[in-house]
């Protein structure tokens, strides 16, 4: 049974992991930490609880004293995480970090975008943990930095293209869609029901922190510089996402071709389902699930490849590839608690 | 493993029955039937099904000849499930309907509702497949009725109160409210996404068929005639369903004390929790799961108990419900396939 | 022209009258006051406002100062209404408030339910502003309260069976459901896009603030002491309230009739349509009109009536009813600016 | 008075414009047809409906007779409006068509997307009614072709950068997003509450029809070939269109100086609004609204214009360009009856 931490249990991604972990036959959940619902148990927080899982939550510190655990998933805010991830290695404690301060190697870029870096040192010992491109540098990792959502849709939307020829990578347009959660727990005005409810609206188009990890993983897989035309929207559900990709093929590319292609980089990931022609991924269609819906086209009149791409940013997102990382690193089925099927409708 | 037909497959309380059922250990679906997606693999139909579970689809008719299975569900319209049922019945097969067919045992009520029945011999052989009010009863049987899902809602928001002093239960008022998804799969103009989103209605306010199926069971729990005074909503969700019960009590009735006698009738029921004082039941909070949230007030001012019980109705109300009835059926783990926690947000 | 101000414009009651006030053609929104976003033009906070409804925002103390306006808009939270009014109203500015400061005409009542007042001096100058109940009063007020949503909805169901025999008034059971916009426009968590959408609770069962400004006005139209049993819920969409009204009545008591009773009591009144038999109320069929839907039928199973009745919270149910309100005050036609038709869908 | 005949009354664009119309001074519905509520007063089929604005409902052919009106708008199926549209001409009523048999100049792309055209010969008389770009040949037309609701955003998205240097028009790719209304009414299982609601899904990749008129216009507009790559999305909000439109520039244009070539654009143009930077569009802040939001952003990284393009699908996507033109044809204030701010929330 491994001993698991869960910090930043009560945003989002935390509740998700509860969620996962529940049906998880090797784990179980020691305690978690929370600013907002500190020193309660977990059924107080969350009423559906039953009480065998019943873990206690506490602030963060005191979690982090001689931390009696395994694992520990970190969803906690950037900077917060390198502090923590340190004390938890120190500890012995294996890390899963679902914020972003493990995942740009370049600390020079990390610092663009988010600032100063809190524990550089943790930098080369961390791996990427987008587990259809990296499981066996996952395997054997103590610091594992799960993706960003967008990333995530984005990487595995175009990694199967490296060795295509007359698809030019060099500048992907990404126009991409998320759910509500992906703005996380807190109460702001722009994420209300009645802000945000029937409406849909970019909310960016120029900067968007999740880029540099898109451009880092994508240089690295073709070994050359991609620069990603990135802009994000959001959409009225609390969960789903769906990233649509422009890629310039020449005209000889096939759709039928293009598509075998995925087929046969996904043919032994079970998580990623390859879509038959006229399919199109929805995100209803993945909501609670772990699965990756792609699908892959080819315009004939403007000569682009346009590969769609459906996560629910929760669980593929976030919380289930962090369970699927841990599956890794303890040598046990991937996809142990992550077989749900969706709940659809 | 038991071998499992599900008929109606592709309608929402089929579709639930494959993603309860593909988590457990101990069922294997052997086919679906459908009218709409015959003829094919359950993988042309729900994208997200894996290889494993790739069941075939078929009319219905073809499924009932010499049925090799176990155990069926029915998923099917009012008539066809008496039908079918007689046909699987006889071939061995036991069944658990989640139609109306065999829930009222007053073959004259059941004509007054729905019209003539297809198989009257039936009915005494059926057993009203609440467990948690029926347990003893299910466990022998070979034909299950699986309740309605405002019924479900309704009886276990009256049952505790059987042997309480003080509340008139001879004329509860119950104002109930539905997910959308309750209105089932057919393509309608009223449950469309824009008449029926951002939106909310009352769809009847003096003859639901649902109704003689909770007076049936609250009479016999009561052992005098109970008549359910009930007005259905429909709410803008997928699913969900919440019943709020009036109950007149005499004014020396104290709110902790009804709590406290809710919470010992379901002390060892592990899917209905009662709720703290101040909590409310939230259908968000039980989306995708088995469980009932039951709220207990008692209003001071006009000695009025308020009796408010959520459910998922595609789970708890129809298809969670059948799949715990057949666990008891085959004495295993009642909870067996049943434990996920609720999909929040 | 009538030079107005609007206090506590960028609320969702203080937008949506300035979206109602935009059309009427004998207004002129001179400033409007924001804490949040004080100092700004209006075109800046609203990116839909054109340039000749451009009014200035201020803090709410500067247009206290001496202001040069006709009537005042009081979109503020109590207390600071009643702070407000007394100015304005010596410098000799009618206000409409649509707070609950003066609405109860029982200081006690008041202080039980929301504190001390901040000015009780002026409840014997008010008017409660149900236009359809007390039109004439409204006419010379020069201080209306404008009702509440839930109050607005109940005595509208309820005032048009005063004279009717047979029908027993005294303990209306009230079920209502009210879009989220109904909690304001401050950043909650519990009205976040998340946790509100897909999603329908309770969210109060004994103690809701409106309930002593129906019994007040239901008490007084019956001549005696109603006392209202009240549940509000919160149904996931912007707009829309809805109650369901149940009262018991003499089984002699025919549908036809009292639907007819409705009629005849509501036959002058433009915003009240009093539905025929067999079509509900929906909230999507007055969205963004100031109209009041109310269906009437007989259970003759249970004999009890249920009248159901739909607004839009934010028209009727407030800004709507308070540029109804100035309309009377000002002997202009009752429906200008208010006859557009319901945004559907 | 405007003698007004509306085809197809029933649907979503239909109902729209019996919303708008309601509040124009100059206009009188005359009666309208509807295949499925033939043979009623609208009271019968809109509970909204006030008596004064309550025209007879009829079937297509009737109304086809010896029409006595000024002008009639058809929102009808593409062919069918074809037909109705040359009797309606020959009886003298000018006609306003929500379809697209007259969008399109060259016959053969009209044939090679929607099949065989019904009255070529009128194909010359008709005119592109998108305002803001023919208002000079609106004024005079008996026939206008009413633009479809995606090529409004993309033309009005681009059409500013006509005169722009360093702006490569000669692909852009366009990423669009529609509320559900733009299915249409019909009850469909992919448009219904449970399929549609909480997803996001692209809808086609490679042939959607609003295709060529994009394509017609722009090159008409830019003097040269222009090819669109389009890819449409179905948002889970009744009303609202996004486009987000990816143009490559040159490194030297600069994002203010292209937000002012906007500016310049459209400063005489009352219904659309170039954002300031910053602010992106959304459509809950256009719904009910005839406006038009455009946000325009250069990304220095990539070296692209994004544009940004918000309308609500239902008014400026249809019925309220509708209006626009019959008000330019007569002679009206070009805004009449449009001027109501968007319902928000």
């Amino acid at each position: 049974m491994l001993r698991t931490l869960i910090f930043g249990v009560t945003g989002y991604t935390g509740i998700e992991l509860v969620r996962i972990l529940s049906r998880h036959p090797h784990v179980s959940i020691i305690a978690g930490s929370s600013r907002t619902w500190a020193d309660r148990k977990a059924s107080e927080v969350f009423p559906y609880i039953s009480s065998d899982n019943n873990f206690p939550i506490t602030e963060l510190h005191p979690l982090l004293e001689k931390p009696d655990a395994d694992v520990a998933f970190l969803a906690l805010p950037h900077g917060d995480s390198a502090i923590a991830a340190r004390r938890l290695l120190d500890s012995g404690v294996r890390v899963i970090d679902l914020s972003a301060d493990f995942r740009l190697k370049d600390l020079a870029t990390y610092e663009s975008w988010y600032g100063k870096h809190k524990d550089p040192g943790l930098l080369d010992r961390s791996v990427y943990g987008l587990a259809e491109i990296h499981r066996e540098e996952v395997r054997g990792a103590d610091l594992v930095a799960n993706p960003g959502c967008y990333p995530t849709t984005v990487i595995l939307g175009i990694a199967p293209v490296t060795n295509v020829n007359g698809v030019d990578t060099s500048f992907p347009i990404v126009d991409s869609k998320s759910g509500i959660s992906g703005a996380g727990r807190g109460a702001k005005l722009n994420t209300s029901f009645c802000e945000a409810g029937e409406g849909f609206k970019p909310y960016g188009a120029t900067g968007h922190r999740h880029i540099p990890e898109m451009e880092q993983e994508l240089s690295q897989l073709f070994g050359k510089k991609i620069t990603v035309r990135f802009t994000p929207h959001l959409i009225p559900v609390s969960r789903g996402m769906v990233s649509t990709i422009y890629l310039k093929v020449s005209p000889e590319l096939d759709d039928g071709h293009l598509r075998e292609v995925f087929k046969q980089f996904y043919r032994d990931e079970q998580f990623v389902k390859v879509l038959p022609k006229g399919v199109f991924p929805d995100t209803a269609r993945v909501r609670g699930s772990n699965q990756v819906h792609i699908a892959v086209e080819i315009d004939g009149r403007t000569h682009f490849a346009i590969i769609m791409v459906a996560i629910d940013n929760l669980v593929k997102g976030a919380s289930g590839a962090a369970v699927q990382n841990m599956n890794i690193m303890y040598g046990m089925e991937e996809n142990t608690a992550l077989k749900a099927l969706p709940l659809f409708p």
